[in-house]
């Protein structure tokens, strides 16, 4: 007798599946999230709007409005914006219009799992070239892995997740014009920290930038990313894309988000001025922690304490971080979010308490 | 000079860009949604509780109360429900876990464009077996086909898009019993009419169920879908499937539902009676127009009037419906969504404008 299981791919079967428990605390910088969450006034300007409109018809099959909008924002054009269902389907989107067995695709790692994930299940060869060991881009090594392996694709997560290291304007420039692959670059945090490499994208055709409204824009919730890329790529990957996968909710919230950056840049200056604090904080526990200089609003900290150990004595003080000890080169390594001033604050007196 | 474009698969270059131009309207009968809207009670109560919700934060990494709450309803165990960013995510995450080149995936057509997107996507191999001139399921044809194509996928849309047949629950289980590939049922517009297939469930462990909030629930604009299998089959899926893919507000939405479908209920009777009167009206027209009996909000209409200056004459009075003339058997046919009465009325009076 057969079991339908052995219908599901081999590359699918062989993924282990992802779980997260739902652990509960009072402070949560487990997920890089906004800790200030979204104004009071976007929210109400977008329950408004919510109010008046139609749940039960279909969103618009292009979001017209939205996309001339990131267009305004970015200063990219609007016919080279895709926008979806959170950067997770702008990923899937791209590596489902490339990726097939025997298309070979380089990440440098320690980085965002999803992309190992989207590419299993697409069926890819994944070439990984390691960060440095100080846990920065080995430019080097990465730009000639590129060409030597020939790369179909390349994604690139700049600030990274999980260790906020950048690549500059000038190596990924090189890197896009060495390589006759298509280049993605995951800029999440990048209204945080790290540089724009629109101004790039005209010059570079293989060239992708992926963003987020998760993240500076407080909607972690609410899940909308986009792409920006060469309409004729951006037309392919639409093709890659299921239609309607951004909820009219969460298109008003993005929409007003934009009309009101005015509301949203004070948060994200606090949560840059937060992370100087937050760093310079962690380096006087004479080596216990060692942050990791980034430019996102999360660090990655050696730990001398076991990361486990760590995570479990934060836990029972009601604060939620992230054990990242099983990726690889970071099994000495928590991240840490940067959360809110009082949260900081809280977070620095429990390590104390633990380290006393 | 190579081009970017060179690394698009080439099945997905081959894809044409599904476009659908926004064209305005009074009455909108083109896509089968709920003509009634979210009923106002449902609406505030989401509100109250996403104005309380941290919009910044990700949403439950599994939707738990969301999957009781659809287990409740649809009598299924919740470790067998997946839930996410419409059916068509469903879909995707299915199809993704399946297909890839020469895998074979059996499709009834015509039916729901997504299917064969998708598939071409993941590179799967197509085999069509025609509908009845009728429009009805041609059963024997699809039963062996199925079983003499070794199929590793079906998927059977019941009520079908757009044609409104439907498949007995006996004929279903014949299928799933005699092949050895996964049979996925598309039950968007099951509560609208047709068999529920969830009883054969337990017993046909290769039969994969979806569903929608999209039409009988009134949230086509918030895309929430899900997927009822084994257990150990909605394991795998959910590897493909994108994490988050369910933002807190739609989430919010579809509990709130189902925690007052004493509400809805009446919006599905009400279409219930009006597609039977719609019908009706529809065969008083001496044969100019000639409805093919379906079991979901929508109807197929054979036209004397050419398909196209009939959509044309029908939107210059306000009022748009569904152009489907270049579906395969379907040259002399348009879709008709059942609205409310007012709706209806305006349409049939056009009708009568547009023949006399």
């Amino acid at each position: 007798m057969n079991s339908p299981l052995d219908k599901i791919k081999s590359n699918v079967r062989a993924i282990s599946a992802y779980t997260l428990a739902p652990l509960e605390a009072q402070i949560k910088i487990n997920q890089n999230e906004n800790p200030f969450g979204m104004p009071r006034e976007i929210k109400e300007e977008v329950m408004r709007r919510a109010m008046k409109h139609d749940w039960a018809r279909y969103p618009d099959f292009v979001p017209t409005s939205l996309l001339e909008k990131i267009a305004g924002y970015t200063g990219w054009r609007a016919d080279g914006v895709m926008a979806g269902n959170g950067s997770n389907e702008m990923i899937q989107s791209v590596v489902n219009s490339i990726v097939e067995k025997g298309v070979r695709v380089v990440l440098s790692e320690p980085t965002f799992s999803v992309y190992r994930q989207v590419i299993n299940v697409a069926g890819g060869e994944i070439i990984s070239v390691p960060l440095n060991e100080d846990l920065t881009f080995n430019f080097p090594r990465l730009a000639s892995k590129i060409v030597t392996a020939k790369a179909d694709l390349t994604i690139i997560c700049s600030p990274n997740n999980p260790t906020g290291c950048v690549i500059s304007a000038r190596d990924l420039a090189t890197i896009a014009r060495n390589s006759d692959g298509i280049i993605v670059v995951d800029q999440a945090y990048l209204e945080i920290g790290g540089e724009d490499f629109i101004p790039l994208l005209s010059e570079h055709k293989n060239l992708v930038i992926l963003r987020t409204f998760s993240k500076a824009m407080a909607m972690g919730g609410l899940r909308v990313g986009y792409c920006l890329a060469a309409p004729e790529l951006i037309r392919e990957f639409n093709k890659a894309k299921m239609p309607y996968s951004l909820n009219f909710f969460s298109m008003t919230a993005a929409e007003v988000a934009l009309e009101n950056l005015n509301l949203l840049r004070p948060l994200v200056e606090k949560m840059q001025r937060e992370r100087e604090r937050l760093f310079a904080e962690l380096q006087k526990f004479d080596g216990l922690f060692i942050p990791i200089p980034s430019a996102a609003n999360f660090f990655c900290v050696k730990t001398a304490i076991p990361p486990k150990e760590l995570f479990e004595a934060l836990h029972a003080r009601g604060i939620l971080i992230r054990d990242i000890s099983k990726a690889p080169m970071l099994s000495e390594y928590v991240r840490i979010s940067v959360g809110t001033p009082e949260e900081n604050d809280r977070l620095i007196a429990a390590l104390r308490e633990i380290t006393i």
